[in-house]
């Protein structure tokens, strides 16, 4: 990679919140933002020093972007392999295309997380009505038919129960390759945020524990209630994934907290959900809430730069994002003494929608350097 | 004022890091950003949704931007008046005309404070050598020769000392309608940052001691050495100053801090130097270093939205600016762990540019909520 400086252009795919977000730490750090996306009111733009609004198929503007680009990143997970590359002929790309195919296909994801050793929900592949019967026969019921690609926010997902006929779940997926994945029993939801620099260096922050509400998250708490092990273990968990993906930037592991025989002083395990190989909403409490935050670390790291500390600022944060209507009570969370609230820029408030997020601290301040 | 919200135009007149700093806020609020300026490749357009590039005696320009806005600022205190009165025909400018006419004419600014019964440096009003002659006479010499109009950073300031031309220190400031000012005998200069909103609430950030080099603001220190009862008289001074002008938004005020007799144990007394009708340098520190931005402030003043605490996040904050090619450590300060760097993305480092600053917190942590 050529060496970046100030004054260089950081190219992103996407444009949504997270490109937003990364396009302002890049400005602050003196980059000139190029937001590349095929949406035309995208809310990148209007914080970017450029805009590209063309498809993730237009090899002619994918090549011509990444061209004046000195390195290239992505803000989600399902820009198409195929633009990556053509983006890769021409420009740096960090995270590379081989962390994008993987954690945009559920099966080959979890095939590469067990194959490093580090558990995942018992799953199998699902083709057709067949494969699923074997499947099903093999993990029994309850079980969560997923697409291979394309899922989000709870999207692509269909839970087989007792009764349920597994034709009318395979036809709620669109009867789309899929994986049918064993329900784990977990106990929280967690996950771990963390950087990696092209030297192998490492930043990790807190583990994350989450909440979710009809499949999209609804609060980030940190610190997470678990064991030091626990928290350990999981710090290892995204150290190893990344290594092994050679992974350059911010990505994130959801994981499943599990306690042995399901009480509340059980012996704590970790399974991996998914991966995302990219800023997590789970990790937006950074951006008071950490010394560096998630975007400004990923900055950092698909630049070459020196990694920030990801110490966290306060005994306690939380991370609410704002979901559908809850947005229009920004007045109200102004008003309120150390909210600190960011808006998507956003349109229209439509259910499900994440329209901005507030993050709170409290407790005792620490790490003020 | 109308009602202003997220999704709304917030106008900004000038395009430097001031604007940049503003518009980055706006946009984290969820208003759209819309910044005039009069130079191309101005900083705050790479940051801004909307960018008009035209004179600030374009009145058909100003109107059409005005119109387009909800409300309007400034980040300049040198937009011409007539430019200013004309976007307040076509939209809400906050702060006012008056503020912007009064900051901008060193003799109007002199003679407001002064009518406020708080103390100004000893000045008399120059037009011709001999008005100069006439002043120097009362005041005695040193004293300092400064325009009334578009002065900053040191820049059409002359110092008179004995055995120094007068007609001499007339010509360096270009013959222009001048003040003549006593030199203040000062243990330090110091700043107050504010923002009033316009039911008249104030968030005052703690005083903030500067240091300069070469008449540009070097570094500055919060806390401020100085006694609890300066530091509740510089709040005194710009809660005064403020309501006066019927002030919206941030503004800073500058001051000597005299210690009487020059001793270090001397009773401490303030002396308005200089008003700021805007986010001022002085108070950039707020970044990291306070619960609310000066600059997530302004903007929440303007927009009538409630004010952010203004409390400090750390015992010690320091802010560096990065003048000329200091702007070339970057990346040792990008490694330097705690220090929090912002790059302004101009392009050429000219002596005497500011290109960016760095905020350190240091000592104990505070205020995490």
């Amino acid at each position: 990679m050529t060496r970046i400086g100030p004054g260089d252009v950081l190219g992103i795919l996407g444009g949504g919140q997270l490109g937003r977000m990364i396009a302002v730490e890049a400005a602050r750090l003196g980059l000139v933002a190029h937001v590349y996306n095929d949406a035309p009111a995208s809310p990148a733009f209007a914080v970017a020093a450029r805009a590209t609004h063309a498809g993730f198929a237009d090899v002619e503007a994918l090549a011509a972007f990444a061209r004046g680009c000195a390195v290239v990143t992505y803000e989600f997970e399902n820009v198409p392999v195929a633009a990556a590359e053509t983006v890769a002929r021409h420009a740096p790309l960090a995270p590379g295309v081989a962390a994008l195919a993987t954690a945009q296909d559920r099966l080959a994801e979890k095939r590469f997380v067990e194959g490093l050793g580090i558990p995942v929900a018992p799953f199998r592949a699902v083709d057709d009505e067949a494969s699923l019967a074997a499947a099903l026969a093999d993990l029994g019921r309850p079980a969560i038919l997923k697409t291979r690609r394309f899922g989000y926010d709870g999207k692509g997902q269909s839970t087989i129960r007792d009764g349920d006929d597994p034709a009318a779940a395979f036809a709620a997926v669109g009867r789309a390759p899929a994986v049918l994945e064993g329900v784990v029993p977990f106990a929280a939801e967690v996950s771990v945020v963390a950087a990696r620099a092209a030297d192998g260096s490492l930043a990790v922050y807190d583990l994350c524990e989450n909440r979710h509400e009809g499949g999209i998250l609804a609060r980030t708490s940190v610190p997470a209630s678990v064991a030091p092990r626990t928290e350990a273990a999981a710090r290892d968990v995204v150290g190893r994934i990344a290594a092994a993906l050679g992974y350059v930037g911010v990505l994130a592991v959801e994981l499943f907290l599990v306690r042995e025989g399901g009480r509340t002083d059980g012996e704590e395990r970790l399974v991996v959900n998914e991966i995302a190989p990219r800023v997590h909403n789970s990790g937006h409490w950074t951006d008071i809430g950490a010394q560096t935050s998630q975007f400004e670390q990923h900055v950092r790291a698909v630049c070459g730069w020196p990694l920030g500390p990801a110490t966290r600022r306060a005994e306690r944060v939380t991370m609410d994002n704002l979901v559908g209507d809850a947005a229009e009570r920004w007045r109200e969370l102004l008003a309120e003494p150390g909210a600190h609230l960011t808006l998507y820029g956003k349109g229209e408030a439509r259910p499900g929608r994440k329209m901005g997020h507030v993050t709170r601290l409290s407790g005792v301040a620490r790490n003020p350097a």
